[in-house]
């Protein structure tokens, strides 16, 4: 049975998705308890590597297992062979041939920065922290810019080995959090796309960030787009503001 | 000069506000960087103290200093000075009498729970998990009965040795949170009185639960009030559900 689990994590204290030996990392966990459930080494398929530090409230995997179990009875099972930090929120039981990063088709992702003079406790593992002036018109319209299909090559490590580094960025939003935080704004950036190549996300918002504090200017960045130069892009931003929020099929 | 503090802490890492020899407390830590800054022990004065597990959102703290020292300068020095689980929000110059106990005249309490199958990775630290059916007016309605002044006998700790057990509940609210959370309801419950007994909070918060679950009905929550028979009340809430919000003065 292939079977599709739902999953969060708070990425603090794990290595990142990939499991490697001697590291807690996200699959790594997974695979031990499933291998231990279905009395054989098993293979997860996550829709994705998150890197050590990022969190996720919508990360989705799937297994093949050889034991049949109800979804409810495998969701316990999982979830009471792991640590409070990592959590299966459901389990489907998917077609056969469904496979997490294969048949994903986009995903979103979300970015928190806590914009004020003092961080909060219950934000610093979740967002970075801005105390410096920032220009949230200046931000949006940038996001505008970067919407849509381009070579992300500026924007992504140089060390990626894929075969294209072409990517449509379906939605990116700049908002003041829901969240209501007595120490500032809460600022949410969202980005949705059909993919994302490494340090991508985390590339855009230190871009973007720059460009709230006046650094850098939209001529830049349209410039850093067309030519592919990493040098005209922003900074990567800290793992541990960014989220993966949910993965579409 | 008596300068007070606006305080926030992720309760998670320390043993309380109290300060104890070789325990890290609240109250310890601030002694440690004030005492410091000020070239001599000082005593830093809290609102009332936590126990060991709960947060603040918005404690208040005074000490005297000898040092003149700006509020801004006062609140970076403090800060630096602390790990990122105690941030000092903001500094005021107090009149010479204000003492954060003394004066104070309410607090604000809120107790978390988040209702649904799967506790969330990003709330286990903030809020309690309770998957088992919950009657929101049931627990709203008791809410309301303990509103107003009460001998809280019932609801404290039996070896807690204060002159009177009267204090009046001026707010008691069960609300579902803002905050969207995927697993389920974030219940917020808000309790606002002129000043609280030790364990006072919790174990209202453990009837209203054990409430919700039909457990206990009213007319036992009413007898246990009028009789002051802590056997007749629920018991006591998990620590690490409850946040100091707020000081009124």
């Amino acid at each position: 049975m292939n079977y599709r689990l739902l999953l969060q994590y708070d990425g603090t204290d794990f290595r990142g998705w990939q499991i490697q030996a001697n590291l807690r990392t996200v699959q790594g966990e997974l695979t031990r308890v499933l291998s231990l459930l279905d009395d054989r080494e098993v293979t997860v398929h996550g829709s994705g590597r998150t890197d050590a530090g990022v969190h996720a409230e919508g990360q989705v995997a799937n297994v093949h297992l050889r034991r049949e179990i109800s979804p409810e009875k495998l969701r316990s099972a999982i979830n009471g062979n792991l640590d409070d930090d990592l959590r299966v929120l459901s389990v489907e039981v998917a077609a056969e041939d469904f496979h997490a990063r294969y048949s994903a088709t986009g995903k979103t992702y979300r970015y928190r920065v806590l914009h004020g003079p003092v961080m909060s406790p219950f934000w610093r593992r979740y967002a970075i922290h801005e105390s410096r002036h920032l220009d949230l018109d200046k931000m949006r319209n940038c996001a505008k810019l970067l919407l849509g299909e381009h070579d992300w090559t500026a924007f992504s490590s140089a060390q990626s080995d894929v075969e294209s580094r072409v990517r449509t960025v379906a939605q990116m939003e700049v908002t003041r959090g829901s969240n209501d935080c007595v120490n500032g704004d809460l600022i949410d950036f969202t980005i949705s796309a059909d993919g994302f190549l490494r340090y991508m996300v985390r590339s855009i918002i230190g871009t973007l960030l720059a460009v709230g504090r006046n650094e850098i200017n939209e001529a830049t960045v349209e410039r850093a787009i067309k030519e592919g130069d990493r040098s005209l892009a922003g900074s990567t931003a800290p793992a541990h503001g960014l989220t993966l929020v949910g993965v579409e099929y």
